[in-house]
């Protein structure tokens, strides 16, 4: 029967280990993107597999030929661009476990271990980040592993559409779908996904309120929040969830949580914070005000795949109450009726998320907590916001750059002070340099560098290079 | 900076390695099953994460202590419940270059490795499974890997959602959501993601409807399905979606997909083709008539992380026009926004997903065309399906049991002739003896055993030793 020998793994595992370890130690000696003609990789493909094996050892040098040649290199020091996304090393001894045992965690009895590390590590991760008790397993909340935020959102909507339908006592969600009054309230900062999510979920883009910014900021204004959830009440329309975002990916701006959840909840809006990308500094106790106001939250989403060591995809996220996602999304066929589930006494994971399989995620993240210590993850984030401070003090000392928006934790926005053209080619150059990658975004209207610092392996002598090739010194 | 060095990684990697060939060489000398106590495996963590950091070669005897006495083993050659999930060591080869690699395919820019791969491998796959080469991206249309066949169901909805409205003129779905007319069409055997793909895309349980079976099969009835499009469309009501199943979960069944096209195309609804089990069968040859009539559908899922050596996830699915999902599914905020994108000349796959980020999977479906060739493939389905004949043959002729339905390439349905309290006690002991794990189903009413062949390592003696438990010989 077909595939390796525990043998033939242990030599070819052997093998594909050192690939990554040569490959991870020459990284920072490439550039941080190739340039790639569209269709190039594509053509190196025949258009039919091929009916015979051929030895996996010659895969690597295939594989160093039409990929490692075509590719963005997102585990690159230099890698600054969108969020950063931390495929560790240490991440990975954890999935190579986790296929190793290959196990399918839908349910609790298809895998106690799975379940019940995820419980017992997002309960670890949400002391470790200063969430309420009531966030954790033991404290009748929980935490589950999404593949995204964008699939945190999702079911953080489609839990809130079950809620709110069943406390007005009107036409019931699970039955009947949405009725069209439903609304989203997001800002013109929040992430795509938000609308991504009501699309889905059958609202359409009219189901999206975008609500003003407090003046003089980029983050959600609570009073205006409130005019807009009494108008659309008074209206007939039903706020479902409010979602402020703690780090937005434009510029890093921090929604008032407290204050927005103080006015969301009277109106029964589910909220769900978004803190995908900044959540993970809470681990340290100097971010710690990262998490203010999540208690009055219903959800709370940070990704354990961009800045905490951990290879994508490991979504964190936490609910206030451990029956809501399932009372939402519970669906049992015969064939996945099970005792244990019938008991009440386990999570059945299946039924905190969208897709029915699941992986064990869980090992990777415990892998990270493991070799690294929580001590080891606040010294990777204190180091980026390091570099960002660095990095701004100088473009606030340049006479031909400025900062666009106040730096956030390891996120700068700049421009140049001679208008949109010349920051745009400055951006290219920068990307053109293979030394450095950088993203943009708008702010007013005006076009502007994002530089996010966060990769692995990212050092002080990085950012000496960037800063060369930003002052153009 | 926290992460191993290459070198640390080089030596535990070897490590990690050594101990999956050694957890895969002993696993047959292992309960299929252990037995788990509800809370035991969390009562093994303690309530916080250390601040310190351990050693990682102390995670692997903590590792064998705490989750492998506690698991349930999808790779046990003795694994026959639900259905297979092969992750092989072909394919955790291919993850660890993979995680190594670290891309996020979320527009082809961000890794055109990844993306183009994907295209690679899905083109070879659909000309592999004998798929019209208009479901191929040089045909106009295309692959895509999606996490699960639930996910594949949800987009196709929204697909169909999007060009129906588009279709009809009305109001648009992308603008203004669902309009409570909607609805899906499946039978009493067709998955229940379906169902859950109806719920979350806000169409409610009422834009399910179950279309009768054929007189004597458990096969959706093209004619009452004519009957049923018709008499909604009568009723105001709007077909949106046909799902055929192409071997259900609960006995393997076959919808014909050919005539439920003929009859779902005349009224603008789409077909989407679940063929998350069986599909992988097409490879050979004497299966091929399982994708009959595909060629008038509009999307075909098969999971090769079923039947296919692929480790989970590794949905696959086809569209017959490129521009379907994108159509439904892209919002480009102006971070996303990209020259090689706007050009038109790529393919972005975060618009033919819900999440924005990817992995890149093609890597390990690469490793096992390239380490098996179809011909390993077929070998593997060829060798279970001859299992599941045997044991039918066993069956029939037995006094005490029956099949319960017919066999359906490696599935096999029976029962005891004595009803279903003694089957159900059979069941149970089969699977106390952790030499093998079987799971149920009902069909009409009745209670009935499943044998689902196509793990890992399940050779003549397995089935032996399956029999012997089963006929108490």
């Amino acid at each position: 029967m077909p595939d390796l020998t525990p043998e033939e793994f242990r030599r070819l595992g052997h093998r594909y280990v050192d690939w990554v370890a040569d490959h991870r130690a020459g990284i920072d000696d490439l550039p941080v993107r190739d340039d790639v003609v569209p269709g190039s990789v594509r053509s190196r493909f025949g258009p039919e597999a091929s009916d015979g094996a051929q030895p996996l050892d010659a895969l690597l040098p295939l594989v160093d030929d039409v990929v490692a040649s075509a590719d963005t290199r997102w585990q690159h020091p230099g890698f600054h661009a969108f969020f950063p996304a931390n495929a560790s090393l240490t991440s990975l001894l954890g999935e190579i476990l986790s296929t190793g045992l290959g196990a399918q965690g839908m349910l609790w009895s298809t895998s106690p271990a799975c379940t019940e590390v995820e419980q017992a590590v997002t309960d670890q991760l949400a002391r470790a980040l200063g969430l309420p008790e009531a966030f954790t397993h033991d404290g009748g909340g929980g935490g589950v592993i999404q593949d995204s935020a964008s699939s945190a959102a999702l079911v953080a909507l489609l839990a809130a559409l079950h809620r709110r339908s069943a406390a007005t006592g009107g036409p019931a969600w699970r039955e009947t779908g949405v009725t069209g009054t439903e609304r989203v309230y997001v800002t013109a900062e929040t992430h795509s996904s938000l609308a991504k999510s009501a699309r889905v979920a059958g609202l359409g883009e009219r189901g999206l309120r975008t609500v003003p910014f407090s003046p003089g900021t980029r983050t959600m204004d609570p009073a205006a929040l409130a005019d807009m959830l009494r108008a659309d009440t008074a209206d007939g329309l039903t706020p479902v969830l409010v979602c402020p975002t703690v780090g937005t990916t434009g510029t890093g701006a921090v929604d008032p949580v407290r204050d927005v959840a103080r006015v969301a909840r009277p109106h029964g809006a589910w909220v769900h914070v978004d803190a995908a990308w900044a959540g993970i500094a809470a681990l340290c106790p100097e971010h710690r005000h990262l998490v203010d106001g999540v208690g009055l939250a219903d959800s709370f989403c940070t990704n354990a795949h961009k800045w905490m060591l951990t290879a994508f995809d490991a979504s964190l996220m936490w609910v206030r109450d451990a029956r809501s996602l399932p009372a939402a999304l519970s669906i049992t066929p015969v064939f996945l009726r099970d005792k244990a589930s019938d008991s009440g006494a386990v999570v059945d994971y299946r039924d905190w998320q969208v897709p029915l399989g699941r992986r064990f995620r869980a090992l990777k993240l415990w892998a990270v907590l493991h070799g690294h210590g929580l001590d080891g993850l606040r010294e990777h984030v204190r180091g980026h916001v390091r570099m960002a401070a660095d990095l701004a003090e100088r473009v606030r000392t340049h006479p031909g750059l400025e900062l666009a928006a106040p730096p956030s934790l390891g996120l700068v926005c700049l421009r140049t002070t001679e208008g949109d053209d010349a920051t745009r080619v400055l951006l290219e150059h920068v990307n053109a340099s293979g030394r450095a990658l950088l993203s943009h975004t708008e702010i007013d209207g005006r076009y502007v560098i994002r530089v996010a610092f966060g990769s692995l392996g990212t050092t002080d002598r990085h950012v000496d290079e960037l800063w060369a090739l930003l002052s153009g010194s």
